[in-house]
């Protein structure tokens, strides 16, 4: 298993007291990343803890760091995290153990600590969020058999896997301007398609959905023209979120031979606000997915043991829906997806060590998509283009509407979760956004 | 024809003696924008004039500016040039009549001027370049009907023209990290492909190819949900630079269905240094290209009388080659490609239209690849896919070498100029590269 040290420690239990509920995503083991701002507070990097923010800037001039975490305190205070993540590894790890002793409930100075509470924590309620970190590029993978399976079936009947995808981790370039945090309304994209006549129209789109995701925020990068071997390749990730690829299908079928996905994903991209480092995930890595037995072998730069043994993570994933009837009618959202990440055909590892084996350089902040996390099962199924069969199949909610695609009003949040006997389970927080109405023409 | 004014006049001339020469490409009507270093001076903005580097930093400095240039004179001191790019185009258009008060040679006050030449002025041979803007977002289009029918009967014999081309500019989403400036070599990337024999292997490219085509920067941005409408799109152009979007056509065969070109082209793209701004090239600005009678009408948002007049650029461009027996042996250059920016499908504004119409947005740096620039003459096909049929009927060149792709060692230049009777030319300099070997697996 991947190096555990004191900060993965199931019996620490924190000071902030909401951080030590069973359900809690960010108990004291977690220790995610994030930008915020709240009244007073410009924005600045933080730590969520329990239903706090953990003010990263408060912390370091009051001299709660030492010397070892002083450069990543000092990088993690700004609006954006790109200095932090840049660092080597072990200083951001210097910098969670400093943050494990200040909020564990049992250190020495825990009573000189909490009497500065009232500045150091800032609730989540009366704080928003900003995109953790400049993005230089997006590159968005597609690694999930089922879905790709799936979709090949509706879009492409006669060939249902692209020829490469069982040799490389396949991806595209992805528009970087149109990143947005979550709770960012997502406005309905007017685009091009064609009609089922034939006529080609210039319309909002119909045919809205959202894929389910893991975004895989770089930390070092690598110089052009150096690739990063698929062993070194963990320690380039810096962390994860969950990301939202929303996609308008109509628009993306039109437009798309022989180039990709272009408009019919740029108009949208929501990412959840904190960043859950690698070593918080460190006790739920798990073997990369089993392959069938007749897939091929992958080249030499994307086959390592040790990736095979841990080189997936254990994150349960779920997406779920709550319309504006349900809203007006005081109803929870309804869960149409529950997935794992642990399902993908190729691992983060896999992905970083392919995007750069032509010597293509990733740098601090950049962020790689997992692709639509679509599971074997009916309910794994991590967009609607599957859970409707490409919209013939329109999906019934508990309150009796139907779906065949996204409506306006419609908000779909995303949750994260990693478990393993014998740890404290961790999670991501909320990825979220509602569907506004296309703009006037 | 689009706005003139004084900085156009043809019988302006400057101090700059090297800058009214017939041939030259920086001619006192040109006044391109780029960032410089030289021995001495850090990172800054400057202005190409003859064979020297206007260094808008001293002259700022030494007062030089009246108070409508400040604002931009400001801007275009720093080390990017974003800010002088999200400026309103009235603020750059005040610092380029400065500028050509300043330089010319019947200024008031050319001679107390003139006297600060030593300061002012680096000769381009003591500077190297750096990447002009921090480029948020690169977009690669694809608008040649003639580019676009010869690959197409390459690689897809069943259908040469993709269904969506006459419909809207097709692009995608391109690698901003691998954007490097002229003169920085090319390493040639290694990646998959599928060998003649249905193996996969994992090798350096055996089909590197470089695609002639100019770069259009984005000045003033849009608003995320908020699209650019085609008669406001001319505003949002900064200016034109040359870009060689260098291709492995192998990596790029077996990667790219269906989500598009990637690992290809993300090894590296090539610009040069200098910015001529849109209003350097309005006198340059000629009718789009005449559509075929059975052509589709474009949907009403890509559609315009004035874009229809004056949306094209009369820009003639060229690539040449130098290998390495070539450059041993003292030989010159040998031209490959001569085209013109005007022959493309679609407009610059067309793309920037058609790029935000589903709201993506778009900010100032930002940068867009016109897609390969070929014409429908023999001598205008603008990359070695299409000068070789894909490899299968080399290129002779004057010394006797044959070529079916690009080989280490390799030199390729471009080269753009505009003209029209009546004006002065004006040219980009050149956008050059040469090819270097893999590097050790």
């Amino acid at each position: 298993m991947a190096d555990l040290n004191e900060t993965h420690d199931p019996t620490r239990r924190s000071w902030v007291e909401a951080a030590n509920a069973p359900d809690c995503d960010f108990p004291i083991q977690n220790l995610p990343f994030g930008v915020f701002q709240s009244p007073g507070r410009a924005p600045r990097g933080g730590v969520a803890i329990g239903d706090m923010i953990f003010d990263l800037k408060v912390a370091l001039d009051a001299g709660l760091f030492s010397q070892s975490a002083q450069a990543a305190a000092r990088a993690a205070c700004a609006p954006t995290l790109n200095a932090l993540m840049a660092l080597p590894p072990r200083q951001v790890s210097a910098l969670r153990r400093d943050l494990s002793e200040v909020l564990r409930s049992d250190g020495p100075d825990r009573r000189r600590i909490e009497k500065m509470a009232g500045d150091l924590l800032v609730p989540m309620q009366q704080a928003s969020y900003r995109c953790p970190a400049v993005i230089g590029d997006f590159t968005d993978f597609f690694t999930s058999v089922d879905h790709v399976t799936r979709v090949g079936r509706i879009v492409r009947p006669d060939s249902a896997l692209p020829p490469a995808f069982k040799h490389l981790p396949m991806a595209y370039n992805g528009r970087t301007s149109s990143v947005v945090i979550s709770d960012t309304p997502v406005i309905r994209p007017r685009g091009q398609k064609m009609r089922g006549n034939g006529d080609v129209e210039f319309a909002p789109t119909r045919a809205l959905d959202y894929e389910l995701e893991a975004g895989i925020y770089i930390g070092a990068g690598n110089a052009l023209g150096t690739p990063i071997p698929l062993r070194a390749a963990p320690e380039h990730i810096f962390g994860l979120c969950l990301l939202n690829d929303w996609s308008a299908r109509d628009i993306q079928r039109w437009e798309s031979v022989p180039l990709g996905p272009f408009l019919g994903k740029s108009f949208c991209t929501t990412i959840s606000p904190w960043i859950v480092t690698s070593e918080a995930l460190a006790p739920f890595r798990v073997p990369a997915a089993a392959r069938a037995k007749d897939d091929p072998l992958p080249q030499n730069y994307l086959q390592d043991a040790a990736d095979r043994a841990e080189g997936a993570f254990d994150i349960d994933l779920s997406a779920t829906i709550l319309t504006a009837a349900m809203r007006s009618k005081g109803q929870a959202p309804a869960r149409i997806t529950l997935t794992n990440l642990n399902t993908l055909y190729w691992t983060a590892a896999q992905m970083i060590a392919h995007h750069t084996c032509n010597g293509c350089n990733l740098q601090p902040g950049d962020l790689l998509g997992t692709g639509t996390t679509s599971g074997p099962t009916d309910e794994s199924r991590a967009c609607m283009l599957e859970l409707t069969a490409g919209g013939k199949q329109p999906l019934k909610l508990p309150d009796g509407e139907t779906r065949a695609w996204l409506e306006d009003g419609d908000e779909i949040a995303f949750h994260g979760r990693a478990h393993r006997d014998g740890f404290v389970p961790i999670g991501f927080g909320a990825c979220r956004a509602r569907i506004a109405p296309a703009l006037s023409a």
